[in-house]
């Protein structure tokens, strides 16, 4: 068995699209008959990306939710869904919680396959699903595009899904948080005229900060006392828990930004890392976030 | 666990686009910017659509053949597809076979998502395909489209699958057939000015016959004795097996095809069954193929 990142750079050796972004981005970006696309493709395993016994409503929610995030993240307004579906436990649960995200985001479905899994019982279940939307400011918001000067920004909070994982859902303030994250499709596209490089958090905010520098072959230095967190008192854990869906951005310092939003920090040159923290270089190997 | 008949028929109930054909043909259709493009997503599960064991070269070649033949059958040219790859035992194979697959088409990658699966041994993999390719003929091929009076053709030779996969890879005549199927893109797109209706024979050719004439509201009359079949002793199991991905079409009496196929029935108004064969009505239940 190969590493995420080996089997993504042997995928990089193969026959790519222009549009696939060097698989550097958060979804590809196909002009097509005068419009431009944006199609992006997520799957979540059981014992992976949700726990067995899982409400499977909340898991279809998340499902369709984190690929509209990516969406989102460039700007785009959604046309449709396919979805892949291995039949099992919680299907009618399923249908409920894939109704309601559909209809709160009026994505309609466009195909998709289901299929019968291994029908042995301990066999973990995937799903796919694969979006697509219509861009909406042309250049298309890409991670590489972080420029020496401009202004790192992110939205909303950080560490609210992880206070409703641990409250778990329904009891607390952020009880839904973790289990039906709202993708910021507005915000996407108000920002997205205005942006240098954009993406969602997904696996925490340092982790994929390090990943906006490294693909803009930029440092990101962030200012640890700026983060916008859930819980003060639990700052390292809200910046690294990820599940947030927030939008992660640069842009020129003097932008007026359509969308409210923390400076969390300003893009340097490249260096020896693509992150700096209050002045300190970050690493993969400092635990920077979920790596999946 | 619902059965997969059921859980389409909730998914119908959802939120469909115009472009899902009500979720009764192979691909989505969408016209977008002056272009029309054609959408397909299929899932592979280990144990269901593969053994454990199986060559992960030949999975994955599978993988992208069986969507380009959904395109193919839609006379579509292929743009790109987005892999879904959970990662696992194999991976070196995989990639092998998915280099091959996308040169020998000549179809890029555009993207994807590789995850963990669930660290359990016994858990059966999944992968999944989305797969976007340009119509190259308005209107689109329908599985809804024959009419009555309409002669039936099938491309190629059934059974040929079936051979390959009790010969075993590369020990006879049919060696590759099961394990490398070859997408019809050519003769898909030859065929699609043509055509009334249009599918391929992934499941067997009665039961995908059934279900073209069931989309259709129509009933395909169909003479056993000109069914194209490998191997004449076994025509039963021939038209039965599946895993061809032959085109199985309908057109007017009198067209001059552009691509060699057999004329194996008629189209007749519909009854109380979509398929007669040698003047017999056939159900679902009489075993017509493979349903998955």
């Amino acid at each position: 068995m190969t590493s995420e990142a080996k089997f993504i750079e042997a995928l990089r050796k193969l026959l790519l699209h222009p549009a696939a972004r060097g698989l550097e981005d958060d979804c590809a970006v196909l002009p097509i008959g005068g419009e431009t696309l944006v199609i992006t493709h997520d799957m979540m395993a059981e014992g992976t990306h949700f726990p067995d016994g899982a409400d499977m409503a909340d898991v279809a929610w998340k499902l369709v939710a984190v690929n509209l995030s990516d969406l989102a993240a460039k700007g785009a307004e959604p046309i449709g869904v396919l979805l892949g579906h291995m039949l099992g436990e919680g299907d009618e649960r399923f249908l409920e919680g894939l109704g309601e995200v559909l209809r709160a985001y009026n994505v309609p479905l466009l195909g998709g396959d289901t299929i019968r899994g291994a029908g042995r019982s301990e066999g973990a279940r995937a799903f796919g699903l694969t979006a697509i939307g219509r861009a909406t400011h042309v250049p298309v918001p890409d991670r590489r595009g972080a420029e020496p000067g401009d202004a790192v920004y992110v939205t909303g909070t950080l560490g609210r899904a992880m206070l409703g994982f641990e409250q778990g859902r329904g009891a607390g303030a952020y009880g839904e948080a973790y289990s039906r994250p709202r993708p910021l499709l507005a915000e996407g596209r108000a920002l997205a005229p205005h942006v240098s490089a954009m993406m969602d958090v997904s696996d925490g905010l340092l982790v994929d900060a390090w990943r906006l520098g490294e693909a803009s072959a930029v440092t990101l230095a962030l200012d640890s006392a700026h983060f916008p967190v859930a819980d003060p008192a639990r700052r390292e854990d809200c910046v690294r828990w990820g599940d947030d869906y927030e939008l992660l951005f640069t842009a020129p310092a003097d932008t007026a930004l359509p969308v409210e939003a923390t400076r969390i920090g300003t893009v340097a040159t490249g260096g020896t890392s693509a992150l700096l923290v209050d002045g300190k270089p970050m690493t993969l190997q400092d635990g920077l976030g979920y790596r999946h």
